[in-house]
C-alpha cells in the first residue's frame, strides 16, 4: 500500500499499429548482435516483451520507495492565479528524485540488471548531466562502477553536476574524448567539436567493448528507458483527483513524456477512459525532430554502432547548437512516440530556450520551484495552452527535473 | 488530514528553567523599542508568548502544504548497513523543500506576518544563502519584494545561491556592503573583511531603519524562528514507527535543531514519553559555542542593534574563518537551546568540516542524496555515535538541507 506501482507499463501492446523492430542496415556487423554483448540481458529481453505489465524487481522498488517514490503530484495554485482564467493546473514533481530529475527512475533497474549480469561497470553518455548523475546514483547504491561520457559542451557548462557525479564515485569523460576511437576520430575532423548525445553513445559503447565486465546502459530512446518511466504516469492516475483534459510533457528522446502520459494514452486506447485526454509533446527549437523530422529507420548514435530504428529523426549525425536545456538536443524520439505522433494521438510544439526559460521563472516566482531548463518547455506549453482553454479545464503536466544544477541557464536570464 | 501541525510549539513553557528576556544594554537607546519598529508585529509578540501551542495562520499552512510539508521521514538502510552493527537509523529530509533546507519553515510566516503589517519590502541576513534563498522564496509567492545581505565570503563562493536569489526577483548585496553605514566602516577598518552573519544582520536592520514599508527578519537565533521550525519535530514524532534513543541536529544558531528536537524534548520534560531519548546539538569547530562559549548576556549582531540575549557565545565581534558550512559559523546559540545546553538536557560536540564532509560522502554514496555541508556535521555525530551503540539503538536526525547547491565544499574533497 505504498503507492509505488508494482509493474512497469508497456504501451507496445496498445499501440493502434504494431511497433516497426529495430533492423540491422545492410552492410557491415549485426548490430542486434552487439547489443547482445554490450547490453544487461533483462533489458534486451524486455525491449522486446509483449507482456502488458513486467514486474518491478523487489529490490529496484524497494529503492524506488528509499528515493522517494511515490513523488509528489501538486496543484500549481501560484500558476493558476497568474493565469487567471480559471484553468485548473497539476504537476507530477520529479525533481523531488535525488539528482533532481525523472532519469532515476530506470537508471535503478538497469544498473541492478547489469550488477545481475555480473557487471562491475556501467558505461554510458549523457547530455546535460541528468542522466549522468542519476547512473552516478544508481550505481553508487548498488555498488558499481558508473563511467559516463559527457557532451563536452554540458561538460564545460554544466559544472555541478560533473563534480557531483564525481561525488558518487563516479568517472567521467568529456564527449569526444581521448578514450575511444569515434572520440579521437570526431576531435580529428572537428578540434572544437561540441560534442552529441549520438557520438557519446558511440563512445560509451566502444569504451565498454574495450573491457570484460562492462555493460552499456542508455538514457532515453529505447522502449525499455520508456516503458520504466511508466512509474510515474501509474501514480498520477492514482494520484490526480479529476480527469484531465490534456496531458503535457517535454520530449529530449521521450522518456520523461512516455512515463507520464503512456499509462493514460493506453487507458484512451483500450476505450478505458480519458476519452477527451489531448496529449501535447513538446520539444526544443535546436532538436525540432517531432516537428520537423523525418519518419525513417536511422540510427539512434552517430556512430551507427546500434540496431536502426523508425523514429522521428533529423539525421544521426544532426549536431544541436549548444543548449542549456541540454538534454533536449537528442536527434530523434522514441519508436512508440514516433509512432504516437504519426497516428496523430498525440500533438506536438516547439519553443525557443528563451520562451521556455521565461516560463520557467514565472514558474519559479508562483510555485516556488526553479525548474529544469527541459522542464520549462512544457511549462510554457501548459501557459500557452491555459490561456485558451475555458474555465475549469484541467492539465497536467510532467515537472521532470528542478534546475538547482543549471545555473547557466539562469545566470542568463536574470542578465537579460 | 494532511500530517502538516496546525500550531507551533512553543518550549519556553516547558523550560526546566524560565528563558532570560531579552534586556537592554546599560547605554544607548533602548533596542527592544527599536524591534517594534523594524520588527512585524505578530513575531515580537510570539518572541515573548506564554502560549504552548501558537495557531498557523492557514495561508502559511497552506504555503507549507504546497511546497512539500509534510517533508519525509526516511530510513538509512543504506548508512546502517555501511555501519554494520544494528542501529537504525531515520532521518527527517527537510531538503525536499524548494531552496533545498528547512528554512522556508520559517521565511514563509515571517514575509506572511510582515506583508500583514503592510510591508511592502523584508531585509534580512544570510550566511551559506540558505536562509536568504528561502526568504527569497516566500518573498515571490507571497507578492513583496526580499533583500538580502549575504556574508561577503559566502557571497563569492555559493554563486548558485547568489544567482538563483535573483531569480527569484530579490535584491542580493555582499555583507559588508556599501549601502549601510555598518558595511563601510566594516570595510574601513577592513578592507578584506570576509564579513560575518553579525555584521549582516546589523546591515539588514540599518536598510531597514533608512526607508519606509520595509521590515526585518531573521533567519535563526530568536525563540520564535526556533518555534517555527517545530513542525518539523511535531511531524516526525507522528511519523517515527519506535521511540528514538537518540536525536541528533547540527547548530548554527539552533533553528534546525531546535525544531526537530524541542517537541521531543517537551515531552520529555512534561514526562510524557522519550524518558531514555539523548540529545545531541552538533557544531562546527569553526564556530564552537556550544563547546567552548560563555553563558551571558550579548549581542546576536556585530553592531549591538538587537537586544542583548543570555546565550553561549563566542563574543559578537567573532569573526569566525571562511568555511563551506558557512551556515554553522554564527558566534551564538539561541536562548533557549542555551539554557538546555546548561542544563544537561542536551549534548554538544564539535567537528572540523573536513570530519563532516567526508561523512556526507559516504551518505550520498550510501542514500543517494548529497547533504548540505551544515548537515554533514549531524551525520558525522550520528555515524560515530551509532559505532558505538547497541544492536537495536535507534537514531533519528534532521537531514536540515541538501548540498546541491554547495559545489565549492564537494569539489574540495573530491579534489583531495
Amino acid at each position: 500500500m505504498s503507492g509505488v506501482p508494482t509493474h512497469w507499463y508497456n504501451i507496445a501492446v496498445d499501440l493502434p499499429k504494431p511497433l516497426p523492430p529495430p533492423m540491422d542496415p545492410y552492410e557491415g556487423e549485426s548490430r542486434i548482435a552487439l547489443l547482445n554483448r554490450i547490453m544487461p540481458s533483462e533489458l534486451l529481453h524486455q525491449e522486446f516483451t509483449s507482456l502488458m505489465y513486467v514486474p518491478i524487481p523487489d529490490e529496484v522498488r524497494e529503492i524506488y520507495m528509499r528515493l522517494g517514490r511515490p513523488t509528489p503530484l501538486r496543484r500549481a495554485r501560484g500558476l493558476e492565479k497568474l493565469i487567471g482564467n480559471g484553468v485548473k493546473i497539476y504537476y507530477k514533481f520529479e525533481g523531488a528524485l535525488p539528482g533532481g530529475s525523472h532519469k532515476l527512475n530506470t537508471a535503478v533497474p538497469q544498473v541492478y540488471y547489469a550488477s545481475k549480469d555480473g557487471a562491475k561497470e556501467v558505461a554510458t553518455e549523457t547530455g546535460a548531466g541528468q542522466w549522468g548523475l542519476a547512473v552516478s546514483i544508481a550505481a553508487a547504491l548498488i555498488g558499481i562502477k558508473a563511467v559516463v561520457f559527457m557532451t563536452k559542451s554540458s561538460y564545460l557548462s554544466k559544472r555541478q553536476r560533473v563534480m557531483f557525479m564525481r561525488t558518487y564515485g563516479a568517472m567521467v569523460y568529456p564527449s569526444p574524448s581521448e578514450v575511444t576511437k569515434y572520440g579521437v576520430e570526431a576531435v580529428k575532423a572537428n578540434p572544437n567539436h561540441p560534442g552529441s548525445l549520438g557520438l557519446a553513445i558511440s563512445e560509451a559503447i566502444d569504451y565498454v567493448l574495450q573491457g570484460e565486465g562492462r555493460r552499456y546502459i542508455p538514457g532515453s530512446v529505447l522502449e525499455f528507458v520508456l516503458m520504466h518511466q511508466t512509474v510515474i504516469g501509474q501514480e498520477a492516475i492514482n494520484q490526480i483527483p479529476e480527469e484531465p483534459d490534456l496531458v503535457v510533457g517535454c520530449v529530449g528522446g521521450g522518456s520523461n513524456f512516455a512515463g507520464l502520459t503512456y499509462p493514460f494514452i493506453g487507458a484512451k486506447l483500450r476505450g478505458e477512459g480519458f476519452e477527451k485526454t489531448r496529449f501535447l509533446a513538446v520539444e526544443s527549437k535546436a532538436a525540432p525532430k517531432l516537428t520537423q523530422g523525418r519518419y525513417e529507420y536511422d540510427f539512434p548514435d552517430s556512430g551507427g554502432l546500434l540496431p536502426m530504428i523508425r523514429m522521428l529523426t533529423l539525421g544521426h549525425n544532426y549536431v544541436p547548437p549548444p543548449s542549456h536545456a541540454a538534454g533536449l538536443r537528442y536527434h530523434g524520439a522514441a519508436p512508440s512516440l514516433s509512432l504516437l505522433v504519426k497516428e496523430g494521438v498525440v500533438e506536438t510544439r516547439a519553443y525557443t530556450q528563451e520562451e521556455a526559460l521565461e516560463a520557467g521563472v514565472l514558474f519559479a516566482r508562483s510555485e516556488g520551484i526553479i525548474p529544469a531548463p527541459e522542464s520549462s518547455h512544457a511549462i510554457r506549453a501548459v501557459i500557452d495552452e491555459a490561456r485558451r482553454m475555458p474555465k475549469g479545464s484541467v492539465i497536467l503536466f510532467n515537472l521532470s527535473g528542478h534546475g538547482l544544477l543549471d545555473p547557466d541557464a539562469y545566470e542568463k536570464v536574470n542578465a537579460s
